[in-house]
């Protein structure tokens, strides 16, 4: 795989004395000199507002904005680049579906089909509409390891579903989902399917016309991209029935005193000035991503993942959540009686970085009758050799505590 | 004053041959090199998810992110860092009071308060407002430049107006209006000022206790910080009174699988992963800001649009529009029957960059009796010598017509 270490700047620091060995790219992950670099030049040499300008800067930074958005739109399959909505990230982007079209299509009695393990973002919009407009929120039967049985998914799903919102992949569990498949089952009762892929794309080759989603959002910043960028994809025919939720200039056609109409696609959706520099380095992103090869990516991901999973599991007192297969980028466990904010403190010491708590999703910690867990999770710039530091880092912790693994 | 144009990189190259006259701030304004850097540098050390993480990227970016939200507060007066909302930009922080504040204050038959003179930003969401609640949306009286005469405002607000949103400084006009005495005069009716800083922030002082607004909207885009960066100031009491409209992580305290409740403020109106490397952004180009000196950047900003306004009025054709007083860091003119998009084209292949167009203000360009006009717009790395070059121009510009002024 052409990934060297030394394109990720942040790596080649110590942290308390020691190489940094970063597992926590679940959180967000890290960025190559490329993606820094091309926030740099937009601003050194491009930066302008868009849309509006008839300036040479005017139009280099439109330019780049919009061809940030076709990368986008080849990089995920979409039939058009009118699919593709800059928003801040995955919540802005999930939010938007709820409280445009879930708003606006529910009534009382319809039913939105969650699981217990989805991030907060693609939980509490949900219960916020259910609260506007009557319709229940229901929950899949998960099975223990976090995976779905999609005979039980068609049990469960009946002519009021209409809307299944759910994670391609958990940021606690690792759990790839059959997306393709659920969405033909929520299809087949007339219902939509919402996707939250802030934890799929960074590490598989999304197809969105081949899983059949009406809905895909994610993060650039989980990504190798920056801050403050993500995506709502939607399938043209809907966007086109939705309202905008955010009102301003770049999103209008005719404004008078007392009303207003609306730009077409992807535009409506995009009020105000947008993160041009964002979406520059969401491109670079894309870019790095695709000269590494989505496949190399996720065929190094999910051997990774599987070594972790592998090597942790040798590891006495060591519990891990979720499935041994069909998982990718994440590891997640405790270790003994030990909490796992302490495990996560003393492996800083170590300069290894994984994340301690509930990763933002409470009612899975309540299923899987934990307050809080430790979580590894990797990208390609990760080898075999940080899942060593991570094994060796949890032993020493084990004997800073005295062994409490009982 | 000690702004060096060599501060700013973009300002260094040549556009059609020419020295690139920049003046487009209203846009966007250029990024000095220690705001380019201190991203840079965010990506290249401490990039981390913020609040979740207890290793030491992680506990690196949110004492970044939250020292930002630090700087803001102290470079508007705010009374308290909970005042300091961090969102995508202006647009958004407004459509945060509208939806939020706008949509569960409001009755049938209470007053919204705007000018025909508001950005589309602050205009549209009122509409939406006023459209779902049934109250009305009321036009304050302008003069003919732009201007408010207070006693006439006096005498429109009356008991149902609840709340007055108007802009601090034109995008269009240039005019500063009195906020401080706005302030008062809906405070004495028992109802909000909602500001739009986008246009100020970049070139006034602000302190919002001293004005005594309610909510204060900017960009740091326009104040030398990043796209996709910017703040809603409010008080603290009325930020309390407020429902979150954007929902996920980080703005939670319980999640349940049918109910969830808020984190205490700031944070309850930021969820999913805050814009950590904006906010940096923003915090250095607060720094620098105040490296030059608010007073030293108002008295320039003051100065040279004073003499931008004076001489474009030397220009036989040139129609200027707005105040001649109480102006800053906008000249808005036509130039004879030359439509300004043709206008704007010319300059560029001079080197010089000005917008045409509406300035997402179409209800002011009515009232002007306009369909659109040309703007020049100043920071501080303007100087007369920019002017001097567009005045050239805009005389080039009429020969390339045929002095097509009648």
């Amino acid at each position: 795989m052409r990934v060297n270490k030394s394109d990720f700047p942040i790596l080649q620091q110590k942290i308390n004395d020691h190489r940094l060995v970063y597992l926590d790219s679940a959180a967000t992950s890290q960025k190559p000199m490329s993606v820094i670099e091309s926030i740099e030049q937009y601003y050194k040499k491009d930066n302008s507002n868009v849309h509006r300008g008839v300036h040479t800067l005017g139009s280099r930074a439109t330019e780049a904005y919009e061809a940030a958005r076709e990368k986008v739109a080849q990089f995920i399959q979409a039939s058009s680049s009118k699919e593709v909505i800059f928003t801040r990230g995955t919540t802005t982007a999930l939010n938007l579906v709820a409280s445009s079209y879930g708003r606006s299509k529910l009534s009382a009695g319809d039913e939105i089909w969650i699981t217990a393990a989805e991030h907060h973002s693609n939980l509490i919009p949900w219960q916020q509409v259910a609260k506007a407009t009557g319709a229940k929120l229901c929950y899949l039967e998960l099975q223990a390891d976090g995976s779905l049985d999609l005979e039980q998914v068609k049990g469960q799903l009946g002519p009021r579903a209409k809307i299944l919102a759910i994670h391609h992949v958990s940021n606690v569990l690792g759990v790839i989902q059959p997306i393709a498949d659920l969405a033909k089952l929520i299809h087949q009762q007339g219902g939509i399917i919402v996707v939250d892929g802030a934890q799929s794309i960074p590490h598989l080759s999304i197809d969105v016309q081949q899983l059949d989603v009406d809905f895909f959002a994610f993060s650039g910043h989980k990504m190798l991209g920056p801050t403050g960028i993500g995506v709502l994809y939607g399938k043209e025919a809907l966007l086109e029935q939705m309202e905008p939720i955010e009102f301003g200039g770049e999103m209008i056609d005719f404004v008078g005193l007392h009303e207003a109409s609306w730009k077409e696609l992807p535009w409506k959706f995009e009020g105000g000035t947008p993160i041009i520099a964002g979406a520059v380095g969401l491109g670079a992103a894309i870019d790095y991503l695709q000269q590494v090869g989505m496949d190399q990516v996720e065929q190094h991901d999910r051997q990774l993942t599987a070594y972790a999973y592998q090597r942790l599991s040798q590891i006495d007192g060591v519990k891990l959540y979720g499935p041994q297969e069909s998982r990718i980028g994440v590891v997640t466990f405790n270790l003994g009686s030990i909490h796992p904010h302490d495990v996560a403190t003393v492996l800083d010491t170590e300069g290894i970085a994984i994340r301690a708590g509930h990763h933002c999703c409470q009612p899975l910690m309540k299923w899987l009758e934990e307050t809080a867990t430790a979580r590894a999770s990797f990208h390609i710039y990760n080898d075999e050799q940080d899942i060593e530091a991570l094994a060796s880092g949890l032993e020493k912790t084990k004997e800073f505590f005295g062994n409490a693994i009982g």
